[in-house]
């Protein structure tokens, strides 16, 4: 009898990060970074875990997504869907009555995404190996079987693809031990957030230069006096070498967005990041224009490869922020890496919240290893939160992400931090004025 | 005590369509249609209704995205919240922690419109009128008010949107009576679901004309050789001067697209709709280009405000199809129709499903009376099926929408209707092969 997959469960976790303010920036002034988090089962005892990030209030909606979906996999051949996880997402992706309610964006879509990305980790602990270097062994073909072309080819076709990773193909074995030497870059926003006062910026910015950072970022849009003064004091901090790039999380409008980086100019913004909506593929091209040579940048919200497609298309951004858990897993970032490599833009993955550093990692090492072949231009984001919670947490030394070892996608919770930040149960928050007590 | 929202109650229901396959299409085989109901109620005792229509399974996380949200507005004032919705919808799209899941797309963007169009059916019915009349009474500052612009303003300005609804108010009562006098042009979709064979569809198509309709839409996209067939039985059956229009459901990719409508092309397709992903708005500008004269449709699937705007700037589409349920509500709606104005575009709602014609119709009739002005080049869209499960059913007569007197905005279900589909538990389902016998 052949290995099933016999339940999938669905965690409501939440850490109550609003109460300092970590995390906060124009749009987000309180966020509780949380998570649906995912578990597949089998009947021979493996498991796969995943999780969709979210930031509090909702999850319980994510939650109900993941369980809707799951009905399509519970009984599934093991054998089969670690053999093919992408048939597993078309699937997932194109039921046809549960894609009315995206098609391909939003809650339903980042939990096709959730149960892909637990697939993967469950074919890679099944191999014994880290998810990057499950992908990176991959041949051209098989990475490209992985992916939907149905709305790409007008930008990227199958053979195109293939063409693509056969390239890198001899480099692969030099690249992998570069990288298992010196680790993938990183950059910080540890510093940046719009709820933390003056001292405190001043003080994460020299500590992230000392640390090795030559790219920090900064929140803005609340408030254009703040920005000034904020932009000041880090450049005074970092000097002029370091970059300094600037996120508004998608506070204004396109001529706003112009206005206000425009006063900006005198710091030396790297990159724009989100200026404004993550749908206004037409208004990021019209801000890249007005803003060169600063950089735009954008994905965290970018809810699909049609999108990113687009962004590519339009000439609209300069640096492709994948996230682990935004779109349809790791198949569909497959694809968003592809159309980058194919227009050689470089990809700086989003990460923070929690787990996102731990999942996206993988993603970014295989395109260095056997997509874009590069790091130059590139980091990881790095935000120093809740990494205590994984059983295989990152590790960022001297700016540099070092390759994860351990099998899997590194999204696997400790048991206790799950049992502790349950929502509404765990004691976490069970007294809601005083975690500490409650978790005494 | 001034009055107060005192609940929201939130109903799973779902019509058994697929048992016949109606409205089956390329992408949606087998729907069932359904609904997240919507029942705002106060302490005073009036009541709100909305809904959001869906395909079958997945209603379940609409539910809960609705009960969400809901916790934003128990407890609200009505008086402040029925004089202005658009404070409403921009708290319910805007919440710091939720728009995470979204923003303003899919599940969490669909339930607050949900809950913003039940608000507008609560203002009307207390100020005892159609919806679509209580929107033409309202001043062009008031109208405008009721719009987000923070996307909008690189397309359309405030100040624009109020100078263009001038321009239309002298012309207002004229209209009006006109509308009263003749109704709104419909066009039919039913004769055309993929599903239906051959003599179904010539005696539909037959009919349609006897009914006065001079626009029908079928379904394509599943086998050319099929639409081949079919788009020649419909031609015959409708001489050459009644309009066909084609629906791919957003089946193909581009150069698919541009393929197999130039394959159609002998028989005069008056539009496509959704040729492709809702989100490619360079996909359907590319198909647009290759395809003209044959028009490009789009909008039952397109997210929110600013892709419309995108559409629109990119010259992507000849007809803007909007949806009462698929963006933020009445409020979102308003904005698309003034982006449309202004670019010249013809709005042709998307409506069928279950409650879609009572919904939209009210937008279709206030964009006549107050914003394009025009009926030239539009018509709602019409399909015969579930109408009698409304309390205030649209009324269509010679391939015309009547106005609708009632108060409100036409969405309440009848409660035998509500009782006998609700899902799991009502009667149509209790056996899933025998709804005659169990409601019997």
């Amino acid at each position: 009898m052949s290995e099933l997959i016999s339940s999938v469960a669905t965690f409501d976790v939440r850490f109550p990060t609003s109460r300092h303010r970590d995390g906060s920036d124009a749009m987000n002034p309180f966020p509780d970074y949380s998570a649906a988090y995912v578990v597949l089962r089998t009947t021979g005892g493996a498991e796969g875990h995943g999780l969709i990030f979210t930031v509090g209030r909702g999850t319980e909606v994510q939650v109900a997504a993941v369980r809707t979906l799951a009905d399509l996999i519970v009984g599934a051949s093991v054998d089969e869907i670690v053999a093919d996880p992408g048939a597993l997402a078309r699937r997932l992706i194109g039921d046809s009555q549960i894609r009315w309610l995206g098609p391909e964006k939003g809650v339903v879509h980042m939990a096709a995404g959730g149960i892909v990305n637990a697939v993967w980790d469950l074919a890679a602990r099944r191999a014994g190996t880290p998810l990057w270097k499950l992908l990176a062994d991959l041949t051209p073909e098989q990475v490209v079987a992985q992916v939907d072309f149905r709305y790409l080819r007008d930008a990227l076709t199958e053979e195109e693809a293939v063409a693509l990773l056969r390239a890198g193909v001899p480099g692969r074995a030099g690249r992998e031990r570069l990288l298992r030497e010196e680790g993938y870059p990183a950059y910080t926003t540890t510093p940046g957030w719009l709820g933390y006062d003056d001292d405190k910026l001043t003080r994460l910015c020299q500590e992230a230069v000392e640390d090795g950072y030559d790219l920090i970022k900064l929140k803005v849009g609340a408030d254009l006096d703040d920005d000034v003064r904020r932009m000041a004091l880090a450049r005074k901090a970092v000097g002029p070498e370091v970059r300094l790039a600037v996120d508004a999380n998608q506070i204004w409008g396109v001529p706003e967005a112009v206005g206000w980086m425009t006063a900006l100019r005198g710091f030396d913004p790297y990159w724009i990041e989100e200026p404004t909506s993550p749908d206004d593929i037409l208004g990021h091209a019209a801000v890249r224009r007005a803003l060169a040579p600063i950089k735009v940048a954008t994905g965290e919200h970018v809810h699909n490869a049609v999108m990113f497609k687009q962004l590519l298309q339009a000439g609209a951004v300069d640096v492709v922020q994948i996230d682990a858990c935004r779109v349809g897993g790791v198949n569909e970032n497959l694809a968003i890496l592809l159309l980058a490599a194919k227009h050689g833009v470089p990809v700086c993955p989003h990460a923070g919240g929690v787990g996102l550093c731990e999942l996206v990692q993988h993603l970014a090492m295989f395109d260095f290893v056997a997509v874009s072949g590069s790091w130059e231009d590139r980091a990881i984001e790095y935000v120093d939160h809740l990494h205590e919670h994984f059983v295989d947490p990152v590790r960022v030394e001297r700016g540099r992400y070092r390759v994860p070892t351990a099998p899997g996608m590194s999204g696997r919770l400790r048991a206790d931090s799950l049992d502790a930040y349950r929502f509404p149960d765990g004691p976490a928050w069970a007294v809601a004025d005083d975690a500490a007590a409650a978790t005494a």
